[in-house]
């Protein structure tokens, strides 16, 4: 059987299975008393070290499957691999500390790209009190990033599998903008209508949507701090991620199409699409939260940009998710994102 | 300009200049007295928890430039992608803990040797104490395989900066096996006429040492905890790595090619090459340490398979290392090794 029939899900489930099954005996970290407290299966791994909690997570982009140079231009995309690594560190709640970058380049990449590459990792670094401590460099046909990152926390993490039914799902910011930026771009050739069609203003809005998501540090510390237990970062689409926070708690939730938060520019410029693009376009990089009512009522008007309540976790299949439309019909909510290999 | 015109060292000379003197302010590891102390341009970064020193590096293959499915089944790649990140945190005398691995693979992929992969990669996680953690999976037209790994090392990690003029220099084994085995399989085609003059016995040493490299934490252990100071693992050829580590540390050194440790079956299967595989195969996984002549002399006896003293370190061009040949004549020894944009 090939990777692409089994699907993402399996091969991950797969691979998680035989990484935590035929692991043997205690390893060096538990032997050194830093003991791991969140294993495969969050946003990011984490253990305790006496003074704290370090996390530890990584991801990739490859030219041609999560970027084009059209789409992306290299000081963007400096931006963008650190801030999609910055956003797992901010959906545990905890602070970013040192990285690694791997860059797989083909030989005739122009040095100039290579140091605006660099200037928009060092912005968000900076901004983010991130350290790039070290990498590796490779030949490669095409394209590739992969970062991998170290956070902290002072207590305990905020985790996938701690959802309760009954409670409340919320997202700390407008969705869909990054996902309007990317189908602006790509429609947006001299024979696009689209292009036309759409405000300059709108156009600025989501194209710097798409190019500098700004991970939500800030946010996840305040909602960690602040007895919210239950939390990840969208990135493949919110249907699609808290499907997997479903699954991670083994319950199920609804979404109410009404109450999810589209920006007025991503209304315009996509007036029948927007609620797809704000249920299944990625690359939002903004947190999706759960809590009974109670906290969730005090904790929202803490955020600086507050949150929008979105949803409710019900009993039931894990992983489902299903979405309640203006005039009360339910349908399917997830399937619709993002699998790598399908 | 096109970074293969720059080569590898000035594009990582660039890059590295670029992250730590445009990093800004205290960033958040120092913040939580997390302190780096390993920056850029060793086998690994370092920084102190309060307990120990923890330790951080990453390491790529990429299908096509750093193996092919001929010479590295599925099996012994998996084994070799962990095997490279280890032998990093064997060089700073520190046990490897937590591992990520990100997986680029096309759609086509076949489960069984994913499977295969995953199994190579628990043999020698399981070996050596590593737990895998999590990682991240792509779709990519090559197969590449990041692996990053944290170690922990009790105290002070040895370094590559710290050699002295008049240290010898040391490794912990054979040389060029793993740059023999290469050579044999890709010249071992049906119409090779090395496939038949080569011995099943050499044959099969020169394999295993190109599949299975077993990287040396026993003994960076031990060498870091009896007062060596200065190491590095052997990954890119004995020559250019003696080169890197002078650089490092502003000096020169010359290598004894008649003290160059070559294993009988290496000599017996390539009779003419033996000396240029030893010194610039690479792949070898051994550790390279340089030390007084009396440090040296208490220490290599209480490696359990001792060590080889191949040179020695001398005040000069920095980086700058030449080979003594059997005749006296000296000639210049790097610059044969691996480049990965040239």
């Amino acid at each position: 059987m090939q990777i692409q029939e089994l699907g993402e899900f399996g091969v991950i489930d797969l691979l998680t299975r035989t990484v935590v099954h035929q692991r043997s005996g205690p390893n060096h970290g538990t032997d050194f008393s830093f003991k791991l407290t969140v294993d495969n299966g969050d946003d990011t791994a984490a253990w305790q070290t006496g003074k704290a909690t370090e996390l530890f997570t990584t991801d990739t982009v490859v030219e041609g499957i999560h970027f084009t140079r059209e789409t992306t231009p290299w000081h963007d995309l400096g931006w963008k691999c650190i801030a999609s690594n910055v956003s797992d560190i901010a959906a545990m709640g905890g602070l970013p500390m040192y990285a690694l970058i791997t860059l797989g380049l083909p030989p005739e990449t122009e040095v100039g790209d290579l140091e605006q590459l660099y200037q928009g990792m060092m912005e968000i670094s900076n901004k983010h009190g991130v350290a790039i401590v070290g990498g590796d460099m490779v030949r490669s046909p095409i394209v590739f990033i992969t970062v991998a990152i170290t956070g902290i926390h002072a207590d305990n993490p905020m985790l996938r599998s701690t959802a309760r039914p009954g409670d409340q799902v919320a997202v700390t910011g407008y969705l869909g903008g990054s996902g309007g930026g990317l189908r602006l771009m790509l429609g947006s050739g001299p024979d696009s209508i689209m292009s036309r069609e759409i405000s300059e203003e709108a156009a600025e809005y989501l194209r710097s949507s798409h190019r500098r998501p700004q991970p939500a540090v800030a946010e996840g510390r305040i909602l960690s701090s602040s007895g919210v237990a239950t939390a990840m970062d969208v990135s493949d689409g919110l249907a699609d991620d808290l499907s997997k926070l479903c699954r991670s708690s083994g319950l199920s939730a609804r979404i109410f199409a009404e109450q999810v938060p589209v920006h007025p520019l991503l209304k315009q410029a996509f007036p029948d699409e927007y609620l797809d693009l704000a249920l299944g376009g990625g690359e939002d990089y903004l947190l999706l939260f759960t809590a009974p009512p109670e906290v969730m009522a005090r904790v929202i008007p803490q955020l600086p940009e507050g949150a929008a309540v979105v949803g409710e976790i019900l009993e039931g299949e894990a992983g489902k998710v299903s979405v309640v439309e203006s005039d009360g019909s339910e349908r399917p909510g997830s399937g619709a994102g993002w699998d790598h290999f399908r």
